[in-house]
């Protein structure tokens, strides 16, 4: 396909295609005011635009709606409706969506109450929850761009291909098994390498905490959406944080479960076939068990037979029984859990709130009781460099080809490099010798702590920094080794929300010498320009442990909580 | 390392040291007879060489051999010593060995007795049994050269590396810790890329059965070794048939796991970091449940916190039950279990032998009881290019360079081509797609059967050949399309022993027309060489079904036997 000389105007078109989809009654009269007057849009400021019953569905969890739902007390319809709404305020203020479809899940919605009516039973465990999706699943009727303004009216880049607006991504067809109801697509950076969301279609979602912020990447625009509560719950994707990033950066949990959990077959993807370090989905969600609520709804779907690379391993309720009566002996003397704690990688300096959120949860867990090792494992520089290797073994050539079929420009923000050299199959053994022989070391260090735990177990998981700064100011994201280097392990890890940058408290110690400040700290940030913006770290287990990190996730975050409150 | 003039004198020389570590007294003192007089070795030929309780000892399963050894009431020591001498008479016919280490063995058995006299305990499940090993574990105090000249006196074909002689494999250190007696390494084709054993070491590993024939390969060590029971079991490696193949070609029965069960770090391998079919490690055995056995001894060392690459899924015994349950019910009119059928692949005719054993397979299942449907499945010849184009990513590279090492020539029958063009990251990215696509497409036919079985299931595994022929003629291996293809698909499958060619009777019909002849049989074949060579077939399950199949694999194999008695 030739270069389009139009590829701005395309996108402009698409962008504006998206806006005029919200039904007249949902827009905003008067405009936004600017970021620097009313940074924060969230909490009272997105609920004036909302009726009382609409607020208190939206701000109710995805557990608490399913309850009301399946049960027939909120009718999908309402509750749909109220997402709906909610959605395309969100969509105004921080630019976060792709793709609306409000009249589609209003008739499913419709079609779910009527099934509750004849059968006074619900379609399944998501019956009438609203969930959002990243813009790479597909959804009948709806386009998927990925951002890329060469995918408006193809599929996938491809021209004339049947399968567009028509063949639905396995997760999706799950979805709505469950008797999820499906509204929008949210916001990536094309590409989705970048820790932003930045496009040529919808141009840039601001953080709703903080809109001179980013929302974070790839997953961007759910964790903006679900910020203002705009969505319940939503799934992104994660290759080196892209669900975890967002999630931190909104205040939000958010899960990346190892390789071979929930399906990503027939979903768009960037560099697909790459195998190296594979791409998985993650639920995105206000509290931790919603994460387990539709983790585990996904599971019950036996995704196994139908996805050729999720592994049969259903949600197995003796691992959370067991971490549960773990967590019961905190504080009775006897051993309950044990942590690594890690708060600098070697590779990036931590800004002052990150340091602070650290802290915070050390405090936490030791008022648990439970034992805290610091963690000094093989080195995250070389996890950080393998990462880099694998997501530029293509070249670029991936990137190249879809930024070529409209002639667009690529974001600073992308990781990957335009002019990277694409390697040959015995280079990319060795780095997945190298990447195999890292991973053991790291499994054998794991290992090893069952010396200093008392538990008689090794680190049941490990807290460290999401990213070396808070919601990261556009630009200004340094890498994500904080993140990649799970990927890179295929661990299981949940972003937890801690608290917020705070321009009084996140300061050099006027009282310590240099000699006294770790210097791992960067103290020379942008304390003002940060201000409020979320900070959450990330609870990491080993493989495939995601019903013991999910249990975990969901008690430590809400005993951070209350210490905050 | 400059290329070797003399490969061919080192390689005879490390022949004759292994040779040499042979006791005097387990020498065969006359010339073995030449395979077109004697072509059988196995059974009363070897037994002449053996006392009645060596020939009791031996001839007993793992299972049975584990519960004298375990309960003290066989030594360690005399047990050892019994397989110790039939090994060496194994190698002595057929050539079967690249490393024996007797008198460390029976050291190893000395302390097994001394810990049982002291503890009135065994050590593990394992204690005091013989497993033999395929010649890509490392053992301490033992080289590993995979059958290239060009590793002798290095680690790897590495010169000067301390792991040489020092470091095992991780499956080697989990069996230590079960009790198991490591006493041999068995032959392999140089490159493991090969439907039969030959090297410039150990030269040509002969079919015991028929030593006119192969063995197989490339765990063809294994298969020649256990086939003469100088092993009650061991532990092969396959990435297109190196565990069945020489399973089948052995009247034994063999298991290809799916990968990630099974730990293979720290084991030497050929092309490794290549991850798009991953090799795998699998035991090999005179009954399916010495499989399940050693199968499950090695899981219960949670090899998932010792090799990365393995999934933490331990043995699965509810599985088992339900399978017998399901098992219970044949003959009772209810529905018991339900079998795809595939005689014939679309890639490779199939000899008369293979014919008639897939024939009493399918009698066996009909006499049961259970549901028989013909399989049609998404084409095999895809999977047979996808697994070659795999095969050969890197054009040869790792081949030629260790090969090059010494400058010996490669055997005709490795399947990898020296001219092969290295593959770049893009096209091996398309080339995992494919086969992600492909694989879906088995999925959903598989899951299609669901209509035909009358179970309410899919059917519960597939019986197919093994190969076009029975074990193999020398240099006629056609092609591994009939292995292959489950590796390309990542699913479980036990080979079967069924029967032997039988020159009498597998040949064409006189009383048939040539339309009423099956144009998928190669009637032309060479009936006379071929008699007497053992005909197997695999039964294949879903991925990570190991349980399940094991489960029904040992019951069907007893059943097809009990047929033919």
């Amino acid at each position: 396909m030739a270069a389009d000389p139009n590829w701005r105007s395309r996108g402009a078109a698409k962008r504006q295609a998206t806006l005029d989809t919200i039904p007249e009654k949902w827009r905003l009269q008067d405009p936004v005011p600017p970021a620097t007057e009313v940074p924060n849009v969230t909490g009272a400021y997105i609920q004036q635009y909302l009726s009382k019953r609409e607020i208190e569905i939206t701000e109710s969890d995805a557990v608490d709606i399913a309850a009301q739902t399946t049960s027939g007390t909120w009718s999908a319809v309402e509750v749909t409706e109220a997402f709906c709404h909610r959605a395309a305020l969100a969509h105004q203020l921080v630019s976060c969506l792709h793709e609306i479809f409000f009249d589609a899940a209003i008739e499913d919605a419709k079609k779910l109450d009527a099934y509750f009516a004849e059968h006074k039973a619900p379609i399944g465990p998501l019956h009438g929850l609203p969930v959002s999706l990243k813009d790479q699943f597909h959804v009948k009727g709806v386009e998927t761009t990925m951002g890329y303004v060469g995918w408006i009216n193809t599929f996938q880049g491809k021209s004339n291909d049947s399968r567009r607006t028509v063949q639905e991504s396995e997760l999706t067809r799950e979805l709505r098994n469950l008797g999820a109801v499906l509204y929008c697509k949210t916001s990536v950076p094309a590409t989705l390498m970048a820790g932003e969301t930045v496009n040529n279609i919808i141009g840039y979602t601001w953080n709703p905490t903080n809109r001179l912020l980013s929302c974070g990447g790839s997953s961007g625009g759910e964790g903006a959406l679900i910020a203002l509560r705009g969505s319940p719950g939503g799934f992104g994707t994660d290759i080196g944080g892209s669900v975890r990033i967002p999630a931190g950066f909104n205040n939000l949990y958010g899960l990346r479960p190892s390789a071979g959990r929930i399906p990503y077959e027939g979903a768009a993807n960037s560099m697909d076939g790459q195998n190296s370090i594979l791409s998985v989905i993650g639920p995105l969600a206000p509290t931790a068990r919603s994460l387990t609520f539709l983790f585990k709804a996904v599971l019950s779907q036996e995704p196994w037979y139908h996805d050729p690379l999720v592994l049969e391993l259903p949600w197995r309720d003796e691992i959370v029984q067991e971490t549960c009566s773990l967590i019961k002996r905190a504080g009775t003397g006897v051993p309950s859990l044990a942590f690594g704690l890690m708060n600098y990688n070697g590779v990036g300096r931590i800004h002052p709130p990150i340091a602070r959120g650290m802290k915070l949860v050390e405090q936490t867990l030791r008022r648990l009781g439970h034992k805290v090792i610091t963690w000094y494992p093989p080195s995250h520089a070389t996890a950080h460099e393998l990462a880099n290797q694998i997501y530029g073994m293509d070249g670029g050539v991936d990137m190249m080809h879809h930024f070529g079929l409209s002639g667009e420009k690529k974001a600073p923000q992308v990781l990957l490099l335009e002019e990277g050299i694409e390697l040959k199959a015995s280079s990319i053994a060795d780095i997945n010798i190298v990447k195999r022989e890292y991973q053991k070391r790291y499994m054998d260090y794991w290992n090893s702590t069952v010396e200093l735990t008392g538990t008689g177990r090794p680190v049941d998981g490990v807290f460290c920094p999401l990213a070396s700064h808070a919601a990261v100011i556009p630009g200004q994201y340094g890498n994500v080794g904080y993140t990649s280097f799970v990927n890179v392990l295929d661990y299981t890890s949940v972003a937890i929300p801690v608290t917020f940058a705070d321009k009084d408290v996140d300061v050099r110690p006027a009282n310590k010498s240099a000699a006294e400040l770790e210097d791992y700290i960067e103290w020379d940030y942008d304390a003002k320009t940060y201000d409020g913006a979320p900070v959450g770290v990330q609870l990491m287990g080993r493989r495939l442990q995601e019903e013991k990190i999910l249990t975990i996730a969901e008690y430590i975050g809400k005993e951070i909580a209350q210490d905050l409150n």
